[in-house]
């Protein structure tokens, strides 16, 4: 869950700190605990209140870090079936069924309410669009039209997380009529 | 604010005792509180917290009428200049302007926070497919090709509330990009 953890020194003090941090942290989102605040982690962490305090800005940037930890640490492999439409589909309904499990659920939705100023970019996104590059990237090898990569973003991906976060429904059936919808797109160009 | 004092006798009791309670709940939501419970709210209101309890299943409830009402009171018309590019490309950008604002994104996170379990229909998203139907009802009877109202939702209204609520930026240029794209599906049918 920590990568600052993995840059400490392994079974180092400051490491098991921060492992018992993140661990509170995910145990409180994991229970849908309505207020994370830096006394009620470092109560549940055991560790003193002014680690955090000294270590994170704020509360919200904590709830980030962990937040997209949690949303970026499975190394998902990228669907490679030999055709556009099938990767992006298989890839748009691994997405759904993940983010609609209400563990990830709840983790967008902590990250959505620490996010309280525009960020110029989202690494939950810019995980997406590394995924999204390496599918076009084939299909473009093969000779294939593609859409582009933010089209994949703004058109499959964010109706995707917004009918999460919206608590809209989000099935395998809706990403792949995204999907259907974004290929119009490069068929057209 | 508030449909339900509408509903009742103007300058009832009843009315008066919703109206503060709308009020209250408009003012901590404003003020970006993190934590809203009927307790807070019937202090604020000064009314007895049973009156909430009896009225509402949970602040949820509550809070998701409030941020309804606040995201959907608006008279808004929609541009009828006689092109659906033009006016899709309008109305987006009206769109982007209103929910970027402080006070709305602040609605909207309240409302997203409140969504606790997967809803069929969002009063939010149903009041835009109403002004996506209007608009595409007109180009229609212009002869003009148009996408699907749900292909409007899905490529220029989710996308937008989607950065918006992950705090991405969302500005005209953004909504003009989303138009075209959604525009050139029509074309490739």
């Amino acid at each position: 869950m920590s990568h600052h953890a993995a840059a400490s020194r392994p079974g180092g003090r400051s490491s098991r700190v921060l492992t018992a941090i993140y661990t509170a942290v995910g145990e409180l989102v994991g229970e849908g605990a309505d207020r994370i605040t830096f006394p009620v982690v470092a109560d549940r962490a055991g560790v003193n209140p002014t680690t955090l305090y000294r270590r994170w800005d704020g509360v919200h940037a904590l709830l980030e870090e962990v937040a997209v930890a949690a949303l970026t640490r499975d190394g998902e492999s990228v669907p490679d079936t030999g055709s556009l439409q099938q990767d992006l589909t298989q890839w748009a309904q691994i997405i759904a069924d993940d983010i609609t499990r209400p563990h990830r659920a709840r983790y967008l939705r902590a990250m959505v309410s620490a996010r309280t100023e525009v960020v110029a970019r989202c690494p939950v996104t810019e995980r997406r669009r590394e995924q999204a590059s390496e599918v076009v990237g084939r299909a473009r090898e093969r000779g294939e039209r593609t859409p582009g990569i933010q089209q994949i973003l703004d058109h499959v991906i964010a109706p995707l997380y917004h009918h999460v976060v919206f608590a809209l429904p989000a099935d395998g059936e809706y990403a792949r009529r995204l999907v259907r919808d974004v290929l119009a797109m490069a068929e057209s160009e």
